[in-house]
This record gives C-alpha cells, structure tokens and sequence, in this order.
C-alpha cells in the first residue's frame, strides 16, 4: 500500500495500528543478524492475524515432497526454512488481564525501523479505566554476539495505578504454516526454568538439528533493578518466569530480557546448555546499552561501506537503504556454510536457501560493498556442493561428472519437484558458472579460478554437452526442452539466454584451461583424482558446439528470439492488457500463460545486461524496445535488470520506474504479497539498479567503468566502492562525477568514458 | 508374467497359490456387473499382501487436491474411485484357528474366473492335523438383479472331524490406498445385527452417497438346510453373524451368503434400509441356484451377440474373451449416468469415471455389439455435461459458449490437476465431437444430432476458434501449448493430430449445420436460449481457420509432423534402446522423455487411423514406418491402434504382436502393474484390433466395409456385427469370407473391395 509507512531517509516508520497491514507490517519490520532473525511479532500475546516466524540460518527441515503426480528425479524432500522456537515473548498482564493489541486498541501506536542502528522500537499508550499507560519495547539481534538477542520492554504510567504482571518465555510450539502434510517439524528435548532464567532445546525430526535458547532477565523500576519473586513455569514445549509488580502513577516499570540462541551449526548439543548459559551470563552482565552499543558500532561500519546517499528523493532514499539494510541483515558472508534465501529471515515461503538468484543479484552486492571474502565465501558454497550437483545431474541420465547445480537447495541437493524448473530451469548452471568469471575478473583473484573454479566449469561444460543435440534439420546443435529465466514459458527449444550461457560457459572454461595451462601447468594437479577428463576430445566436442550452437534470430526485427517458434505467438503489448487481469499470474490459467507472449521477468535482456560488453547501444536499445513491452514484470528479479539497461539507453523515467519499483517493492507491496515475506534476493538487483543503472558502472576492458546517468529528481548520488583493495568514493551530481580514492593504491579507471588514472589518496572529476 | 494363468478358450484359471502373484490375480478375477464390481479377494481373513476393493457404479469421492505447485484452474478435489464397505466377507475358524491362506498353506488351489458364466471359483485342500478338508467357494454378482450378490462357501471333509465356525461379515472400516491425505472417506451411518441378518449403512463425506449393504446367509450340511444360533455383533462399522457347527468325516458344511447392495444413485436414503431387507429377501427366496442361472442366462445373450471366436489360437481367444469380459461386466449402457472407468471395478488408481479413452476406445465396441442406446448414453452423458464443460473453459479464460470437456471426470467437473496434461491434452474435446458422427455414421440416427450432438459441436468448434491464434510469421493460425495424445510431449506448439480433430470438428459442425438447415429447418428450435450464436460471424471465422490451419509437415520425408520442430530431435529408434532402460518411464526422467523421439502411443497414427478413408495406403505405410519405431508403446491405448494399421498394409507379424500385447496385456502383464488393476478401457481397443484390423471392418462410402487379414496362426475368425437392426455373422477363414444376415433387413455392403447386396436372412461371401 502505497504511502503506508512515513518517508524517512534512514527508518521504516508506522504511525497508527491497522490490524489489516499487521502481517505486512510483520515481514518489513523483520530482524535479523546473519545468524538468526525474525519476523516483527509483537513480544505479547496477541490474537489477530500473525505469522509468527523465528528462523535460524542454516537449519532447515525436510519436508516430505507433495506432489501430485511423481515424475523420476523428483527429490523426496523439500528443505523448508523452519519456523524456529519463539524466544522473544513477553506476556503482559495489567491488573489481572492478558494484554492483546487485538482487543485492547493502542493508541498513538508507533513502529520504527531503525535501520542506521538497526533496532526495532514501538510504542503505543493503553487507556486502563482512566489511568493512562505508555509501553515501548526495543529489540535487537545483536550484530556483535550474532547469538545474543534483547529486548527492552517498557511500562510508564502517566496516571495509572495498578499491578503489572512481564512473563518473559520461550514457546516451542511453534509450526511452519507451509508443512506440506500439517507434521511438527520439532521435537522438544529438555526445558529446564528456574528464578529469573528458563531453557529450551529443541530437535527437527528427521536431520536432528539441535536449537538452545536460554533466557534470563531483570526487571527495573524508575531506573533501579528490583527483586521479585518469580512464578516459573516448565512444560515440556515451554518455560517462563512470571514476575509481578506494582505500578504507580508517574512510575515506570522496564522488563530487560536477554537470550541466547545456539544451534548445532556451531555448538556440540551436549554441550549447549551449559554454553547457552554463559553466553547469556556474559551479555546480561555486559548490559543492554553497552550491547546495544556494540551492535550499533558494527552497524555503523557497515554502512560507513556499503551506503548510498540519494540527494533530492527521500522515498528512493529509503528504498534503497531498506534493501541495503535487509542485505546486510540477512547474509554477513562469516560462514561459507550458509546462503541467501529468497525470504531471508522474513518468512518461509519457497523454501531452501540457494537459487541461482545468488550468482545473478547478489555477489555483485558483496563483491562491491565488502571484504572479498564474502564473495568467495558464496562461491566456495557451490564449490563444496559439486559432488551433489554430479550426483543431480546422474539422477537425470548424464554421465562422467557433468553437474547440475539444485534449483533449490540447502545443503546442495535438490529440493525442488516441478518438471519445468527442476529439470528444465537449467540456466541456472549458467549463473554460477559466471560467477566464477564474475569474481575474478573483479577481484582479480586468480588462485580461486585454479583451485577451486575450475572444476566446477569444467563439470558444468560437461552438462551443456550432454544437453545439446544435433539437428540435422538445422545442421546446428539445439537445446530442447528448457525453462529460460522467463518462467512464463515452459518446455521451450533454444532459449536464446539459456543457450548464450551454455556457449559462454564453455568457452570460458576452454579459455581457462588454455591460460592456466600456459600460466601455471601445476594449476591441475590438485584436480587429480577428483575428475578425469580427456582434454583433447572434450575441448574438440566443446569448441564445436560453441561453433555450432542455434540461436534464435527474428530477421526483420534484427532481434534475438527468447525461443524458437516465439515468433508465432500473438503479439500484444503489456501496456494493452486490461489492468483488471493483473497481475496475469493471478487471474490466467497457466496454458493461457504460456501461449501469450508476456514475459515474467528479463531473459533476452537478461542475457545482454549479462554481456552488455558484446552489444552497441543501439543493439540493446533494440531488444529493450522489443522485449520491455512485452514484460509484465511479475518476478521481483525483472524491474532491476530493466531499470538498468534503460538507463544505459538514456531511458531515464522508464529507469527511474523501474527503479522505484524495485527498490520498493515490498515496502509499497507491489505484488500484494508482502505479509508472507521480503524479496530479500531481488535486493541485490536493487543496489545493482542504482549503482550499475544510475551510477553506470561496469567493466570495460578489464577496468571499472563509470558512466552515471541521474534521474531527473535527484540531485546527487553517492557511494563507496570497494575494488581491489581500494574504497573509491564516488559522488555524482547533474554537472560531474568525481571518484575519490579512499584507501589503497592508484588504479586506471574509466571515467564518463575516457580512461583516466585514479591517484592512490587521490580524486578525478569528469564533466557530464 | 506370461504363462502364469492358464491358456483356456473360456476361463482365467491359475494353479497353485503363489502369494507373490496374489495381488495380480485379485485384479485378473475380478467380478462386476455394470452396477458394482469388486477385487477377487478373498472371502476369508487373509494376512498376506492385498489390495482390499469394492466399488460401487458412479459413487466417488472428492477428495481434496494433492499439488505441489498451483496453478489457476485447477479443480479443488480430485475424484477418486471409492473403496467401498467390504460385503463379500466370511470368516472361517476351524477347531478355533482361524483360516488364513497366508498362515495355512493351501494345497491343490485352483482360482478360476468362468468368463462363460461370469463367476470366479476357488478350491483348495488343507489338512488339519491329519484330517483333510477340501474348501471351495463360487460367487457372482448378479447381471440380472444388479444390486444382488452371492456366495457359496463350502467345506467339505474328507477325514476331518471337529468344529466349524464361520462368520459372514460385512465391514466399514475399508481405506482407499491412494487417499491425498490418509482422510477417511465414510462416515458410518447405522448398522444392525439380527438372527441371520445383518446390514450397514455408511455416507461418504463431503458429497453424501450412501450406501447400504444388507447380509443374510444360510448354513447347510450335506444337502440340508440346518439351523445354528448365531452370536451376532455389531460395532459402529461391522456386522456379523457367527454360526459353529460340527463337521464329521465325509461330511459337508456350505454357507450360502447373499447381500443386496443399494446406493443412493437408485434409492432414497430413508428408504434404503427396508428395501434393501425387501430385495434381500427376495432374492433368498430365489436361492443361489436359480439366482446364478438367471445370471449365467444373461451372459448367455451377452455372447451370443458379442463373441469372438478365434480358431487355432488359444492365447489370442482366451485374451479377446477376456477384454469382452471385462467389457461387458464394467459397462451394460442401462444408467447414462455412468461411464467407463480406466480400471473399472478393479482398482483404485487414476480415479474419475470418464477419459477421452470412452469416445475413442470404447463406443465403437459397444456400436457393434449392443443395442444402440448403449451408445447413445455414453453420448448423452457428455451432453449432460456440457453446461459443465462450458464452465470448465470459462475457467481457462474462454467465453461465449465455448466448452472444454475434462480430462477426467465424475460429474462433469475437471478433476485433473497436472497443467501439461488437464489445461493443454485438449484434443479430448475433438474425440467426443467425433463420438457424435461415429455414432450418425454408424447408425444412421439423425435425431441424435439435431436434438443434442449439435450443441456439443458448435461448442466444442468455439473452443477450437478461440484457442488457435493468427501467426504473421507463418501466414497461418496456429495452435499453441499444447498435449498430443502422445503425452511424452508436453506444451508443443501445433500437434498434428490436434489441429486435424479441431480443423475437423470446425467443418463438421459447418456441415451438420449446413445439412439440418436444409433438411430439418426446426431441427434449431430446441436450442434457442441454450445456446446464441451469429451464424454467419461464426462461420465465417470457422471457415477462415479450417482453410488456414498450420499442419506441420516434413518435406523431405513426405510425413504429417507430429508437432513443430520434430525433426531438432535426435531420431533415435526404440529398437536401440537399452532394454534395461524400459520403460523409460521408469527409467528416465521427465524432461529426457520429453526431448527425446520417444512416442508413448499413437499420435499422428491416431489420426490417420481415425480418419483413415483420407490416406491411401501408400500414405499410411509411410507414416507407420516413420512413427512405429519411435513408439515406445507405455500407454495401453498404442498397441492396438498400431495393430490396425499394421493389418491394414499387410504387415501380419507386427499386428499379431500388437495384437497379442493389447489383448493380453493383463494377462501377460506386459506394463509390470496388473496388481493395479486391469486396463479396462484399452479393452475397447482390442476388441478394435480384432474387428477393425483382422477383420477389417471400416465405413467406406457410409456402407460397411471388410477387407480381412488374418494372422498366419489363425485357421479362422468369427464375429457378429450389430449393425442398423442387423446381426451379421462374420466367417474369415483362410480361403473366403462369409457375411449371414441373421437379422435384419437386407443391406449394401463392400466385401473384400467389391459391393454386394447382402440379402435379408441371406449370406454373402468372397474368397480372399
């Protein structure tokens, strides 16, 4: 809803309850730390509609697949991201009654986002008979001790007077909405609830993945902590401790609860309780503003790398630090075990961790905004999942070590059980095989290529292969049956972007190997063992198909065809449909779909923003005018890539559209699905939106490249580079760019076009 | 497992217990009689591995869809073929053990389905101790009394002595395997238990059948009726009686067990009861021998008119007696209500009543073999729907009056829910247009097309004008996204055999049109306010589309494509195949069938076969030869299909294996799946294999035509043929055919090439 939550450069703010928006609400306000996160549930009971939702990075369950009818390959379980149990819960009784925001309407309520410090805060005042009561609760996940969490819960009375009850818990009988058979994906261990403390461990069925979460807390009055007898209570799913206290008029009361949460990622499960319990001693000794202030400090670093300044556009301005700050909530690249799933800590819808999304939005973000390693560290993730992607691509009849990476996964087998994307959706290898590209040639960083990328092209070479066939008809090699990134088409034959980044990938990985093979001979010998492979007839097989490969060409239009026969489709425009039909994914049955020619998210030009570099402008303007009628937009992946090739175009309001539509998609909820979730991953396009689109970078023959065009509303843009080893600050305005070298050595660059030579400490300027 | 039942001209006889084969043969020995049907399952407990099945004639169940993925359009619930409370029960303790064949190891077992008389046999030896028993049973459901069934049960001693128990039970706690959620599908009503009596009456869930089940039993020993107090019981799903007596050396004990079996398809629930006891009654009156003749009675006039008599070969005899068999207890044409499962009374899987196989595969049986309104009510059942069907496309986005009738279907209301299959398998839609001029054709009925076939056609033709689309790159309409009949080809764009139903479904309705305005100007009258339609803009659309429909085509080859981009395939034949990768639907996964050559069942041979007088045979060869090879026969509806066409150009060897695949595809369990149940509806295409292909029977110039071609094995072949009031006796043997007219006015017909008059009461005859 557009409007909804309050501009602000730097918070999400909600002023005023609408029950109808909560659940909205609940996933924009969403926490999280990289290790853990949750959705924005209120810490009190509350009986309105809710999506209770605590997740725990890297712990998953394995759903039994549903399916209606089995197709060979299918996997037998789906990886859902598992509703954890609750830990930030504090009921509130007032006098004797159950505190509910679904009955007792707040007023003056306030939500905020503060994303510069990253905390979330609320407040609302209760009328009780005629004493007025203010509460306010602020909590955190804490950026520094990712396993420590805090809440600060607030009673003042203006005028009220009466007895107040916090009971701070820990419930474990939480469930995931989308079980696909409604089965309890855990199984309690062991509670234990003592004065002023409770625990709970907690085990999936099936994987056995071990979660603790001990809570302690102490409970102040007008700025002194006082003692109260707890009432504890100790079930087999949950633990509290009641305390009551009197609340007089001008007084104000103040529940500080801590927790810590472990998981068997990290911590041996015998030893978790023990362990839980002095982490929680350490951080209740430390104290909630000196953990807050930790937590801010860590947050101020990051954004001190990682911030756009937009001048001149505050909903822009916001939209693009909400995603920055989501990115950085959600994946912090310390644990090259974990991923970046499509809803992050914010929902549990699609399930599993890794799509292809990974590869093609968001390592462009970590590359540009932190250390390398983060990158790397989402590369060494496919790296260490080869061996089941091998294992994938057997499951589907190929051979010798040809690899199909998982459509989704969490621990690199495939989870997902629909034909047309599971088997079809194979651009997907694509992705991560440019990644591999992607990562060093902006790094630089050749020793990834020869320990570790290489083998991973050289199995994915092998699946393109296999893939293609000869078609005597065509005298050409074709690949029939796939799923381009447009999902709106299924089954399809040479889908041109499928089809560019199988040639590309083998060419890339005949080139690897010829340059390694030149530069560094001994660069194979740890593959020894690991894959065999008969250079010389693989490479022949390779470089004819890279000869000989089919694409699709519409000859009057001078335009690559998305699939063979696109042509016969009836041609309409987007902008033709009748409003009222859209978006089509909810009101068309899929035949009538697929048989029209509206396309879901970028695939043409997906494929030349991928290698822009091959393509005059005036071939890409070509395929834009093309393809973007034709583009209903209904993917949270498409606005961004389009957003940028028009701004490459010097489309600036479709750009500045585009845009806005990416950058806010879930804060105006353009896709009226919000409640179940951010899109965490199209954040990735977003930033790729602002600092590829507007900011115009690329690389151009091996440089960095920085061609900005600005929206006509905005007065400067500003953001930090982080390349090689430098931080290049880059400030644009309507009349220059100037590139600030920040920190490290000098470094060429191409400036609005010409090439020019950055000093180390050192600024240039150009003219636009 | 071929040669596992005995070859017998007229029964299924299997020798010897093998309870690995047990399941299978549950399927084989299954008994129906149009009303109900059941498994051959035992009477008595058995603790071994079975598929427990009752079913009752157009009582399903909706149970709630199983999808792993939505999509808009699919229906809610999936009709499942109902397992129904168990009444054919009766346990049997002996000296207190109970019997159970998977426990007790039975000697000298013979199981024999008697397709003569239609009833299934078992006999067996046991010795207890030393003592030897021998135990048979024989039962029947009644063709005459359709809601009547009948058990002997009999033991016999030879040197046995001691006690007797037995307890004819009817149970409600039955399961359906293939239930989406484990739900329970009755809800039990009410049951009683009296001396000698019992009944239970249960309502399925959600849509409210009933049924109700009434038991009454007698006990003789050696000839005489005797009485024994039952102890009865009865429990909320179960009712029994249990009757002990003595059994002496060279004694015999029978318990004669009737149950009449009534649903609310024919009976007021309230009513039920008592006219289950009333029918019961009567039919105890009557006594299982005068009850079993008036059955056998009936099946005596059933093959009278439907028999085929193969002399010199008893594999095939058996094998087409076993397809009429089925045929004939499945489907008697008396309730056009009902329709023809795809397993009929013998199991449970893929659920609904009604497929494209019933208008494709199972009218032209039951054209030459019943009166005419058994086929006329299979039409009438699609024109009750088509208020359904119209829904059902208004659902897909089509408007006007436009129909799609369903994949599958109980009531009219799409069941299916797989989107390559229910939203793109349209060509079903062509063959129920086809169904209505098979049927004129055949019977010269013209009433039936005026009164009800026109509206199904000009529904069905607005479909087809709405789902075809004008292609500027082909200068054609085209027909996109869609299923042939092949289904190991999904969402392909202009399937041959589609585009030629729908292009001849369009001039079908023009011309029927055309003809009823000349000849039967009132013939509209009736569908004023059913249906509007703008003739002329109608017709002038229609015509447009048939003159400019895209038909693929290889030049080179001189064939009809299957689909566009065919020939990009690797061509490969399934004679290459790996025979341990076959089926390669249980070898490969999805998308390697779909981009492979590999056929799954006649698709263009489908067409050329249903319109077969438009092809020379010059053109039939060249198709077979193009498309055999690449057929991998995974359908039960392919082989007799190719088994025609094989007849029809002289390829005897290839029809008699497709013969002998279709005809004994159970028997021999060609598919690994007869523990499923039978494939009834393929039955229609064998009976097609012999009539059609050996026989040679088509319509030629309207007039019946033979041109036979027998397999070498065969001395000869004879059929009748009900044909406008006639029964004409078919005799080919190897020198001459010879047409009788047993009844009938006499009639024009081509024999062998030439016309003949064939003379009432008279014979014709020609040398081959």
């Amino acid at each position: 809803m557009r409007g909804y939550y309050k501009a602000d450069p730097w918070s999400i703010v909600e002023e005023g309850f609408d029950p109808s928006m909560h659940m909205a609400s609940e996933s924009i306000f969403s926490l999280g730390n990289g290790r853990m996160g949750h959705r924005a549930n209120f810490e009190e009971h509350y009986s309105g509609e809710t999506l209770q939702g605590t997740y725990l990075a890297g712990v998953y369950y394995p759903d039994k697949t549903k399916v209606g009818w089995w197709k060979n390959g299918y996997p037998d379980y789906f990886a859902k991201v598992l509703n954890a149990p609750n830990w930030i819960g504090i009921d509130i009784e007032i006098n004797g009654e159950q505190l509910d925001l679904h009955q007792n309407e707040p007023l003056e309520f306030r939500r905020e986002l503060n994303m510069q410090q990253g905390y979330l805060e609320r407040s609302f005042a209760l009328y009780i008979g005629e004493g007025r009561l203010e509460i306010s609760s602020r909590r955190f996940l804490s950026m520094k001790r990712d396993e420590i969490g805090a809440i600060r819960y607030a009673l003042r009375s203006v005028d009220f007077s009466g007895e107040v009850s916090f009971t701070p818990f820990i419930d474990g009988n939480v469930v995931n909405q989308d079980s696909n058979y409604d089965e309890k994906f855990w199984e309690m261990e062991e509670t234990g609830a003592g004065k002023g403390t409770g625990y709970l461990v907690a085990r999936t069925r099936k994987n056995g993945f071990v979660s603790c979460m001990t809570m302690g807390y102490n409970l102040w009055r007008n700025g002194s902590a006082i003692e109260v007898e707890p009432e504890t209570e100790k079930r087999d799913d949950y633990v509290s401790n009641r305390v009551t206290a009197k609340l007089g008029i001008g007084e104000e009361l103040i529940l500080y609860k801590y927790v810590s949460v472990l998981t068997s990622m990290n911590h041996a499960p015998e030893e978790m309780v023990p362990a839980g319990r002095k982490m929680l001693a350490e951080a209740m000794e430390t104290g909630f503003d000196l953990l807050f202030a930790e937590h801010t400090g860590i947050w101020e670093e990051k954004w001190a790398h990682s911030d756009i300044i937009i001048d001149g556009d505050t909903a822009a301005q916001q939209g693009i630090r909400f995603n920055i700050f989501q990115l950085n909530q959600t994946y912090t690249g310390k644990d090259e075990r974990l991923n970046i799933g499509p809803k992050g800590f914010t929902g549990e819808k699609y399930g599993g961790s890794t799509y292809w999304d990974t590869e093609a939005y968001m390592i462009p973000f970590y590359l540009s905004t932190a250390r390398e390693e983060v990158a790397r560290n989402l590369l060494i993730y496919r790296y260490k999942h080869l061996g089941k992607a091998i294992e994938n691509a057997e499951k589907l009849g190929f051979t010798g070590g040809a690899a199909l990476y998982p459509m989704v996964t969490m621990n690199g087998e495939e989870c997902h059980n629909e034909w047309e994307i599971t088997f079809e959706e194979i651009h997907r290898n694509g992705a991560i095989a440019y990644a591999i590209y992607n990562y060093t040639r902006y790094t630089g960083d050749r020793q990834y290529l020869a320990g570790y990328g290489l083998e991973v092209l050289i199995a994915i070479s092998r699946f393109w292969r296999q893939r293609v066939n000869w078609s005597d008809e065509k005298g050409k090699y074709v690949m029939l049956g796939v799923t381009g990134p447009n999902e709106y088409e299924n089954n399809v034959n040479n889908n041109w972007y499928t089809n560019k980044m199988a040639a590309w990938t083998i060419s890339y990985t005949m080139e690897s190997l010829d340059r390694l093979a030149k530069e560094d001979p001994g660069a194979f010998k740890h593959m020894i063992g690991k894959t065999s492979f008969d250079l010389k007839e693989e490479i022949a097989a390779w470089r004819e198909i890279v000869e000989k490969l089919h694409f699709p060409y519409e000859e009057n239009k001078r335009v690559f065809l998305q699939q063979d026969g696109f042509m016969d489709k009836e041609q309409i425009m987007a902008a033709d449909l009748d409003p009222a039909q859209r978006p089509i994914n909810q009101h068309w049955s899929w035949d009538r779909i697929l048989r029209s020619c509206f396309i879901k998210q970028a695939d043409v030009l997906q494929g030349i923003f991928v290698f822009e570099d091959e393509f005059d402008l005036e071939t890409i303007e070509r395929h834009f005018d093309f393809y973007e009628p034709r583009t209903v937009h209904e993917s949270s992946l498409s606005p961004c890539v389009h957003s940028i090739l028009a701004a490459r175009i010097g489309r600036s309001d479709k750009a500045y559209e585009m845009y806005l539509r990416t950058s806010r998609l879930d804060l105006d909820d353009y896709n009226h699905e919000v409640d179940e979730g951010l899109h965490i991953t199209s954040m990735g396009g977003t930033w790729m939106s602002v600092i590829y689109g507007f900011g115009g970078m690329t690389v151009r023959e091996g440089l960095l490249s920085f061609e900005p065009h600005l929206p006509a509303n905005w007065k400067a843009l500003s953001f930090k580079i982080l390349y090689r080893g430098r931080t290049l600050l880059v400030n644009i305005d309507k009349e220059r760019v100037t590139i600030e070298n920040l920190a490290g050595e000098g470094v060429d660059l191409f400036l609005a076009g010409s090439q020019v030579h950055l000093e180390k400490s050192g600024s240039v300027v150009a003219k636009l």
